[in-house]
């Protein structure tokens, strides 16, 4: 998802007096029954993302663990925004070698002509149609959890498991709208007291989180769930987006003892730091977020490479797979770069 | 010193390509022998800083540590700007109780009828005529330590003893060209290059200067000199505004071992922690560069109280007044609360 992208332009305004998320989407969903017009197929969509947008990097690490990459192709949308939002201009010739296109707007217009709400990943495209089906970023994982079973991987997790769902639910609620947004309700904020009130709340949560993971390995049950992918992908980009850019500077998160072994445990996981492109991150928020970041200047830190240092998590017990097994590497073709994301060296 | 504030509203633009200080100050020089025209006097002048301001603050501690209260009274002016620089917003009806006037540009005019240069701090004023006599920051407080030795409290430290100048001089050119100054290079860039370049040379300085303050307790010598006070103006702003603000982001200072401990043994020396007020300087930096920071909000973070931490530096041996005494307690009418300076709760 990229944040209230709705008619605004790469020179476009975040920020309001309080920041208010636009949650309107494009929410048909893909089942394994196709009551909605929209079975799962193998082949038939594509799923669009930028590996900078966390909403979006959800999509990314569930599909990695899973095992769906030869049932749902990924397009990569790059880091920043032209005047229309994400655009390929990663791939040769700026277009999307799939969906044949150069922009996502483009599969915003072919289901929706004169579609005028946010341009956003992640995004599952029908590819025979060009059209984008579902842009409801929370429930697309869901989704690939409970809907494309047919296709998982053999050893997958279950991310979403029957008998814990009223606990990830919950979880994951209050990690939504004080930590995943909540990072963006203090950058965002137009007034001193929006943004203080997001700063507490924040990092009364993440005290919360701090206390709860003392105890736990994981934040729900004893393997990764769904609730892990959710807090996840804000942690990693915790220290080289939220800290500086978004004033979310209580502390780092390697001043989090907790939490930061937490994160580092997950981003040790594969499926989790593989997908990470920490150059795609910071460049995303510090070169499109002008509003609050004039200049448009990158910053250099900070050194990234200590996500891969020992997190001594396992003596906590459980297993992030339980019974199941890890992902293998990345397809050659979806690896992050060395370069853009340095803990990745170890691998 | 406020930074480039010639003909710059509060709304003005600081960031530049490559971003270079305007060094044009007015520099007549108050010494023992009036030689220019302006003696060494008690009463005669007004020193007017801003607690913001790290070029100010030398000038504070220097006062404290030499115990020049009684010699030369100090007017504060509030931590950000009306579209004609620092005010006197801080005092009773907004007037410096002195001067009798609502704005440092005032004395600027005082001296020069239509001054168009920066309107900086420190300035010291002559308070008969009402004009500044010297902005001139870095030989104000050498000064001080120089020429104002009649008035010197007993028990004074020498901060620029003659033996040791050269080596001052020395470390303090590089100090101020990479790390005082170097901050804002890298904050006021207005290009990637020239903020990499600034980035670079300020951390490997620092690198340097934890080497070198690894073995040795002060900078220069074995007791405190005009080379601490200047570092320690910068440190004391690191983790509160540069590592955000100006994007210095590498490390936080609690992450350099060696010069986070030299800074607190400082902070915690009479003289130096007690004319800090975080409040003023975090309140400056993102209140009044609105080109850099938009919102204007300010960072509610980070926890500052921790610069009442034991630091050990005593076992590197040196004393920080050699054979003198530390300052007594500041006047009770220039004590900051300790709302803004939680460490300051132990004093």
């Amino acid at each position: 998802m990229s944040e209230q992208t709705t008619s605004q332009s790469s020179q476009g305004s975040y920020v309001e007096p309080a920041f208010e998320r636009d949650t309107r989407y494009l929410s048909a969903r893909i089942t394994a029954d196709g009551r909605e017009g929209w079975p799962v197929e193998a082949g038939r969509y594509r799923l669009v993302v930028s590996r900078a947008c966390p909403w979006a990097n959800r999509s990314i690490i569930v599909r990695r663990l899973l095992g769906l990459e030869d049932a749902l192709s990924m397009g990569v949308a790059g880091p920043t925004h032209d005047a229309d939002s994400w655009t390929f201009d990663l791939d040769p010739g700026g277009v999307d070698p799939v969906l044949g296109i150069p922009r996502l707007k483009d599969a915003f217009e072919a289901a929706v002509p004169g579609y005028e709400r946010g341009i956003t990943v992640p995004a599952i495209v029908d590819i025979s149609t060009g059209g984008v089906v579902t842009n409801d970023f929370a429930q697309i994982t869901l989704d690939l959890s409970t809907e494309w079973t047919h296709f998982h991987r053999s050893g997958a997790p279950e991310l979403y498991p029957q008998h814990l769902r009223a606990e990830i639910d919950e979880v994951a609620e209050l990690v939504y709208r004080e930590v995943n947004n909540g990072v963006y309700r203090a950058g965002f904020a137009g007034t001193q007291d929006a943004y203080e009130q997001a700063y507490e709340q924040l990092f009364a949560r993440l005290d919360w989180l701090e206390q709860r993971l003392s105890e736990q390995r994981f934040l729900v049950g004893d393997t990764i769930t769904e609730a892990d992918v959710r807090l996840f992908t804000t942690l990693v980009r915790f220290d080289a987006v939220y800290h500086g850019h978004f004033k979310c500077n209580r502390q780092k998160l390697t001043e989090m003892p907790v939490l930061w072994a937490y994160a580092r445990d997950l981003f040790q996981t594969p499926g989790f730091g593989d997908t990470i492109d920490f150059d795609h991150i910071k460049r995303h928020y510090y070169e499109v977020h002008l509003d609050i970041n004039p200049t448009g200047v990158v910053p250099a830190g900070p050194d990234l490479a200590n996500w891969a240092t020992p997190h001594f998590r396992e003596e906590l017990g459980g297993a992030p797979f339980g019974e199941g097994t890890p992902p293998g590497p990345p397809p050659v073709d979806e690896q992050v770069p060395v370069a853009h994301n340095p803990a990745l060296a170890e691998r």
